[in-house]
């Protein structure tokens, strides 16, 4: 694993937050497959910082430079599919006492045992939230190809702080909601909820604190008996790609935590022909996955986001060079809350691990 | 992956409830390792049902019987160690209607149409929670192993339904603790919940429903620095292997989905160096894992089971022959709560993965 | 890797020669596939030792026992099919000096130094050619799936020592011949030579004395197009398999050393149009694999198998304890020319990796 | 598999002929290693076409760039190393009419078939013979690591066509001669033959033909017991890949393809201590490899390398377009013999996967 992943469509990212560029290769995508580069923009621009007036105040440009793997008309060629994201915005100084005192809440410590200080510490290295830029350009890529088989993916924020949007209900989810969702900024199911989320992250940016969250993420469209028994199931497939985000916490599928507070007669999913004679659940407590295949209901998973870690309030931390406890004041702008920017990096997370879902079935 | 896992420690495990014998290979084991038989059954004994009078009134006797890997007097070989669970408890009538009538919030719906119809249904088939079975063979085994790297992981049932047990401190864990917790049948860390948990275990069996809950799991004495970032963080690899546990539909590591009802100065953990001059966090929202790392902290996990789907109520569902909506009544004798034998599950699972990290870190 | 290989088809082999039995388990076939169990005991008693007069003294019985994924009628249920054969010919005493006074030309030394001594020194253990049983009942399924596809997979014995049969002829083999050589004892295609094979054996076996030598594989109606450049060749692929039959040491393909010494002129296969409008080749010396792929011609490999190690011989070895130069009698029957055997042992390797191929690319 | 490799050392190769570059990226690097970058241009140089007077008329500028992962004093810091070589020779309109008339021995029929004509045909694209330049940057980096641990990886060309140099004694390689020999543009044991090579090669190429040739590649200071049984074996990791370095049609270990004509006497390397009090073999035949595990004698290899495909001469072959056979003449300037430069590559894949085998046995 490390920062590569996948069997049949394999991801590898690199770079850091402070190097030339950061980049990804896709390996085994589907030869032929014509890409629209605006819709990859789409999906860069949701990632980019700066986007939302509430979110941050720092801009990247975060446009995708293919190296190869696709012809000069957009049409992947079957090669590894290589793309760099330059680097521009390069703050190094900000960062020069990070690597002795080391940030809570941050992998700086622990990056420092295990690269015994050899780590790039400029703006995390390769443990910064920047790296999410090569994986939606993944995503971009590879749910453009589930379109065309009929696969739709889309996020909200389910919550920011106390604020919290609605759940998807699970058991009918509208394909047309999800495409208009992943071309959002902000998205939410329940318009209102937005501005008091704007509002929360606003008052933790004045309060020099962040803010956590969850993101719901749904796929609609997924064939039946897509999947393994135990370790090959699609929610360990999922997670094991979704923990890639930094950030992420937890997940959960359908009903999650909620499903080990239900009565068995709650959970269970009472099936039913519906009127094309599809065999269909009247809930979908199990997010579309029954031992770890897919049962043809919408695929649902919600990550929690924890706050952004770095806060500009003074902190308590060690000097790991003095050997003291001392205080930390982290300098830089820092976005308050990942939260909404974070859905397209979970959706594109979805999208790699359905395209290699597809893959692995015999599928693509 | 399927029902193999693991790149340096091999897990395959196979085998369904009705067929002649469950079983499990792991590969990769240091040789030399002096196995305690007598461990071995304790953990086999903690996940068969029948141990607590609440739970279930069926009685398995799983003895695990060694093909391979481990000389007579129990010292490892350093080949595949595979070893064999007859299954005796066959009651192959019931469920002969299954297969056209699947079980809400069961796979047999999804894996008819995966197998085309092809899959053993008795039982669960390789579905079942009998799975686990080996899973706690293989645990049992790495956590011995683990225990003389000075690592110790032990569970506790968090909550039945609507009771709850206090949650692990996660900044200070004893050992002593969790060596307690990981030998008995219904390990909680506040004793006086448990008779209230029975109580609705039995409510619900009485009315022929069931009950789900929460696990929590703990490791402790982890070196700092094992892991990777991204894709081969310890959150992926965990969350890879736990998912292969039947009815688990979410993970969670430190403060999880709580971290994202928290503010960052909240959720962040100061270090601080204590008297011994380590460094150490004073609160652990991160479950011992910043940037999928190990940071020292005890790694600290939460897994959501759904409660069990078997239930004797009288369900909606659909007949695959007739392609008619029909009602469903399960017989047979189920465990209306699996939760309490779920623990020794996670705890093996984790243990499987810890030894799996190590060996990835060059630790054995 | 160690003793589980694959992707979406894998295997898990385990035992050793004195174990109670050794097995094996396949995870990801194809559901629904009926076996034709005399089919694969035809495998089996083509690798069992004693079947062919001059080749071995010892009789095995081979039967493999189905512990789970097959119905009672042969069908396959999708969940991971396990195998046991028992071992019963445990002459444990020849082997108790063999632990500190390696065999030259046995693991025991490598394996001892690996292992600290823990290592299963009975019968080789776990190094036992005894091991290609397990691969070959592997192989008699996934070749009878294979079959299905117009897949067909046969070798011969290309040479013992001096003796050598012709090469096939690469451009055109039928498929008749490689059905017929698939379920021969000792397959050759110039008949004549077989005569001189088991002399040339009967020799070395009355000189105390072993042979080696090559096994010629092929593999027709390969659909056009699988594979990958690179490490996901298919030679990659058949190779990362073939080396794990004990004995091999080296493996070409189409005219593999040959083609060193080649012009370009003479080993480019000229591509034309056969009368059915198919792209064929006039030669085939790249043995039906060109950058990675499968180019529809049959695919063609050798393996050289080095002379069986153990030999009655006195040999020159070192005392491990005593830390002394030594002599060596292997005591026991042991087979003094392993070749004929390893032809279904090495078809069957092939028969494993090219269902991997096809599952791979989608075609299972 | 495809371009990715590797297991605790990741491999990703990418890039076509004629794409705007090149690249490779590295995962799973130990951090704190100080690369000289001298050597790696050495090694750059070493595979360079044009740089032996006889061997090419092309001149390429292989200087790679690192992207991320390296300091910018040549310190690795752990994070994935990438580095791209960018192509300035484009000579696309070479190429034109590939596509539709694929040329004997290339991959180019199997490719059109498998990416459905989407392939990048400019240069061979991602089947190209450049891409051993990103594999040779990779072995540059990793031979440096390995050096610290005492262990040497050196080759020579073996044969040229007819012209033979004698092969190493592998039961005593001088790591001083592998060091010399791993800096030389056309390496040979015995220094006369290369000019006798040389000579074969300006006679192919006045023919407007191609040689292939052998490399012997030997690995000197490896650690006895790395490796595993079976498909865990040290053969099994080289040639999974060495078989993506092109025009490779096979590969042996030790007396490889010989061993299969020698007596089991002959072949059984005899074991005693030497002087040092070291366990060691009076012969190598097994090329330091038993069981699958290193016995801690040298590690050889050799494979066969065919004919450069690329040839002036008129071909016959398809058009696939109109479904005729037709004429060939392959345009542009060709290598007539790439051996001298493969030993680079096969020495870079070698130390690639010896690297692996190291961080496998937890000895990085």
């Amino acid at each position: 694993m490390s920062s590569m992943w996948g069997e049949r469509i394999k991801l590898s990212v690199f770079g850091g937050s402070h190097t030339e560029a950061i980049g990804v290769t896709l390996d085994g995508l589907p030869a032929g497959e014509k890409m629209d580069w605006d819709e990859i923009l789409v999906q860069m621009a949701r990632r980019a910082p700066g986007q939302d007036p509430s979110a941050t105040r720092r801009v990247e440009k975060d446009e995708p430079h293919v190296v190869c793997g696709m012809s000069s008309d957009g049409v992947l060629t079957g090669a590894p599919l290589c793309a760099l994201i330059y680097n521009s915005d390069q703050h190094s100084k900000d960062y020069g006492n990070l690597k002795v005192t080391p940030r809570p809440g941050h992998a700086d410590y622990a990056a420092f045992v295990k690269y015994q200080g050899n780590n790039d510490i400029r703006g995390g290295g390769h443990f910064s939230g920047r790296l999410t830029a090569p994986l939606v350009f993944a995503g971009a890529v590879c749910r453009q190809i589930l379109s065309r088989h009929g696969i739709l993916i889309g996020g909200h924020v389910l919550s920011v702080g106390p604020a919290e949007d609605r759940r998807f209900n699970m058991a009918d989810i509208e394909p047309e909601i999800l495409k208009s969702l992943s071309r959002e900024y902000f998205p939410v199911l329940f318009p209102s909820i937005r501005q008091e989320m704007r509002r929360q992250i606003e008052e933790a940016r004045l309060a020099l604190d962040s803010l956590g969250g969850v993101v719901e993420c749904a796929v609609t469209g997924l064939p039946t008996g897509m999947g393994n028994p135990m370790f090959g199931g699609v929610e360990n497939l999922i997670s094991s790609i979704v923990f890639g985000v930094p950030a992420v916490k937890g997940i959960e599928f359908g009903a999650g935590f909620q499903a080990a507070r239900k009565m068995g007669h709650e959970n269970n999913d009472s099936f039913y022909y519906d009127d094309g004679g599809a065999v269909k659940t009247r809930t979908n407590n199990a997010g579309g996955i029954l031992g770890g295949i897919t049962t043809g209901m919408p695929l649902v998973f919600r990550a929690a986001v924890k706050p952004t870690p770095s806060i500009s309030r003074e902190q308590d931390t060690v000097n790991l060079e003095t050997g003291e406890n001392v205080k930390l004041v982290i300098k830089g702008r820092h976005d308050p809350c990942i939260v909404p920017r974070a859905v397209p990096a979970l959706e594109s997370a979805a999208a790699v691990a359905v395209l290699e879902l597809l893959a692995q079935n015999g599928k693509l």
